[in-house]
């Protein structure tokens, strides 16, 4: 392949290759966090130039935001959301989620570091976080409340409760199975949660 | 006073200094993690040059020992770890710390940063983390175990998974209120996990 070749290559703005560069965005940003990993980490791992890699993402936060974006539209695939249909299935599809993120680890850590970098203010993602975790919060407790209607919860079980709780569990469990893998089923752990606080089968 | 004085000071190896340069260190750490943390703003905040700082601590990794060893002193005064009187005592004492923990965010930021960081086996604080989950776990499990045999836990309820579940709760909850102080009260939901568990008073 000639130098010229080689340049157009990785300058063509095709999906593939967008694709490659996010990939390579998860893995960086997952293992060094979002302010220590460098575009020029990512550019290299694609076997491209800086200058190369910002013709399609304009700078880091860009990148990041498109690397999150990634890791949503995966989620939603595994647990959809459907306000009109909200309720056990929408518990089920997050338990479904924890199954799927324990054959996704670089996933898992990109979660982990970028969501307790980005608690600080000034962190870029931070307002991401902050609107993401309202929103997967907010579709539980909707799920919930339907569940609660439907005498689907045990007595004491809030729906805001339950769904932070969830939320909360399935944070720290990701943690725990990245630390030991071996002793941790973080769906299996997650169903004898919920076990705990429905009166009917998950 | 005089340069001579100054620099005598700066390198006087006093419990007040040390104390001084961890408490920077846990800001530092906290906000911008371990890797990014530089030794020169910890010395910055301290009115201290890097030789000044390296006089106390040879390293960065060493520093970072040492504010571990600070949380975790902490910790043990507001959790006693008293393996014979292993129990609910344990557990109130573990719903403690979660009050105490939101009256020190930096602690709390420093803990969900690092801990999210290190889960990356190369990092230096890789194996600090593997050993404290693993022990603040077996230190829960068997609370729970004494209680299980004393008939204070639920039918369906397991020592590991509720020794498990309470830690990951705990590390959810920290990224939740991290993000959204005035929503989350992290012991009244640590409670609430906890009164599904138990047949005893909380």
């Amino acid at each position: 392949m000639s130098t010229t070749g080689k340049v157009r290559g990785s300058y063509a703005k095709t999906p593939a290759r967008r694709r490659e560069i996010l990939e390579a965005g998860i893995d960086v940003f997952s293992t060094s966090g979002f302010r220590s990993g460098s575009i020029r980490e990512i550019a290299e791992r694609v076997g491209m130039s800086q200058a190369g890699l910002l013709h399609h993402f304009s700078n880091k936060s860009e990148l990041l935001a498109a690397v999150l974006q990634l890791r949503d539209d995966r989620s939603a695939e595994v647990v959809p959301v459907d306000d009109e249909h909200a309720g056990i299935a929408t518990i089920r599809g997050f338990v479904s989620l924890l199954e799927y993120n324990a054959t996704v680890p670089g996933l898992v850590e990109l979660h982990c570091t970028l969501s307790a970098e980005a608690t600080g203010a000034e962190h870029p993602a931070h307002q991401y976080f902050v609107d993401r975790y309202a929103f997967v919060v907010g579709q539980m407790r909707l799920a919930f409340e339907r569940m609660r209607d439907a005498g689907q919860l045990t007595e004491n079980t809030t729906p805001e409760g339950a769904a932070r709780a969830m939320v909360a569990l399935s944070d720290g469990l990701q943690v725990q199975w990245l630390l030991d893998r071996s002793s941790v089923d973080m769906a299996e752990e997650m169903r004898r949660y919920l076990r705990g606080i429905l009166t009917v089968e998950l």
